[in-house]
């Protein structure tokens, strides 16, 4: 994108955009079903790191001290006190409101209704914020990266599932729940796969590293996947729990879980059922970038996460079903970028949680 | 809904929501591809009403005298005058921008970025605002209909064609060229049929009014809808310039075209064809519904237009696909319910822009 016409953007819109320089130090907190990671951050910029495991328990009883135990750590790791520190900013799975800050029951979490928020600002005595983790990332994206000076974005996040964050006029679409921009759960497909989330045919359930992953094993289990499992036992690294000898009569003893990242190697390779199944994959992603482009005409797609390593055998198929499926105005004025700030993009949107929330 | 309950949660609202007896007057216009229209209103309190046709000329030196026309029309008939009006609102075929008031280029009239809206300002010198007219309809339900006091909200019109408005945080959902909400030209089966837009699989492809009767057309002219036809030959008014006998051998010399409303009649009355047809746009609605839910988690959806007429056959498959295949949370959030406007919700739509771009 061209940097002097977003500068330019930037200045003409009310301040969201502050100079990295100036801002205040903020704490992020990343809380993930596996690991829970905290950072002072200023902007975009990483000046301390945590991390921890977030444990076999994941009851509330004893991930929140292992929470606050992060926090406690990148404080001191970044040689700053709490008092130097304008706010905490968490990310947290939903689904949850953002506005009182209470997480309902996330799928990898033995949480219910948990207060988060004021448990964090009893504790600390510090303003807190806390948000959907992909609604974090999307707002991190939209402040320090690809975002900027975009008011209209849509932020996707392929990996294991697909998560969505819509910036709309500025602001964060939440919902009246805080549970909206489910972007992955939407049906493409009214007869495609049942999805975990119990809808039928979500983009999620075609175009996710586990969708893809999964595909691949079951045509493995059904005979029907020679060549990919014979690709997939030289180059993917195999699980000795289940080096099972491959026995073809029997469909179910698959030797090996073949991953998204084989799937796209056996693709690249020229294997057939590899290349199918990347291909459905990247038109259902074509069809549900058509659908956000009609339901939010974004000025910008951002499209993050572990699957858009792909690459052109994703994303090229896509981009060309909206070339020819999208309505000309709304597909004339969106562009599609790769999200700029990689993996961090967690913490980086947890922080930026304290700039939206006190500066609009 | 609970009238108590929406009573009080206007008064905690930043005021949208204004006493209709205090309201000022305003012009109302609703441009169509085949009428005019046009009306003095206070709140959704039509004073008086002009309707022209649009014409067969369709370029905007031919229309846009005529809305003039409408427009001094009904403030004669209102027995008012223009220095008593607060601002003339007007609903317009999209694509269009409403921040600047430009029409694009409707399918249904020969316009080519048309700045309306200072044509407008131009010759009344009232403000001027000009709106998408599903989003003016959607705006008018939100402030005098099925939504006041919902914040979070989206309007679908079911009629023709699928129209959607969206309002979020009490605020028009318009993206950045203001064709945001298109929720009509969503796909919901990637392997759908073609719809007018260029898209596959859209909701308006399967479960409008157009989709139902190209459906049992199509059947028809495949010799397939036997049943069907001899139902719409007893039931239905014929067209006299296409009484062509039937010959199944033939299957383009449909004797009859099958309108949407017929269909239904037909399903009513046990016709297993019209009956799969009307459950395939249920099924499509219902999926539809479950992504509206997903992607904006709003409190309400108000279902309009003709083809919601159908009632339980329609609506109730669709409802069922929601509380089978929605998430929990934004599912027991939402309620969805029938549009309260009517036919006028064109005219009270365009009306309600002048309030709501004048009061927040």
């Amino acid at each position: 994108m061209n940097q002097e016409k977003l500068a330019s953007k930037q200045q003409s819109q009310q301040n969201v955009f502050i100079s990295p320089d100036t801002l205040p130090l903020v704490v992020g907190v990343d809380l993930g079903g596996t690991q829970i990671r905290a950072a002072v951050l200023q902007g975009a910029t990483l000046l301390s790191r945590a991390g921890l495991l977030t444990g076999a328990d994941t009851t509330p009883e004893s991930v929140i001290p292992r929470m606050i135990q992060a926090v406690n750590q990148a404080i001191a790791e970044a040689s700053t006190t709490l008092d130097h520190v304008a706010g905490i900013g968490i990310g947290a799975p939903g689904p949850l409101n953002s506005r009182t800050g209470v997480i309902f029951s996330p799928p990898n979490l033995r949480w219910r209704n948990v207060p988060l928020r004021d448990i964090f600002t009893e504790h600390f005595k510090v303003p807190v914020f806390v948000e959907n983790d992909a609604n974090a990332a999307a707002l991190g994206e939209y402040m320090f990266g690809a975002g900027r000076g975009c008011t209209e974005l849509v932020y996707l996040t392929i990996s294991t599932g697909i998560g969505g964050g819509v910036i709309a006029d500025g602001r964060i679409l939440e919902g009246i729940a805080g549970t909206a921009a489910e972007i992955g759960h939407m049906t493409v497909d009214l007869h495609g796969p049942l999805c975990n989330c119990g809808n039928i045919g979500c983009l999620e359930s075609i175009s996710s590293g586990t969708a893809i992953a999964r595909r691949a094993n079951e045509l493995v289990a059904l005979g029907a996947g020679h060549e990919l499992l014979a690709f997939a036992l030289s180059h993917q690294p195999q699980d000795t729990t289940a080096n099972t000898p491959i026995d073809s009569s029997k469909p179910s003893a698959t030797p090996i879980h073949i991953n998204a990242r084989t799937v796209a190697l056996a693709a690249q390779a020229g294997i057939p059922q590899a290349e199918k199944i990347i291909a459905e994959a990247a038109e259902a992603l074509g069809f549900g970038l058509v659908n956000v482009i009609h339901i939010f005409n974004p000025q910008l797609i951002i499209l993050g996460g572990s699957i858009t390593k792909i690459g052109d055998r994703l994303l090229g198929p896509a981009q060309r079903i909206v070339q020819k499926h999208a309505m000309r105005v709304p597909r004339e004025s969106v562009h599609i970028a790769l999200a700029e700030l990689g993996p961090e993009v967690g913490l980086v949107g947890a922080g930026s949680l304290i700039h939206y929330n006190q500066h609009v």
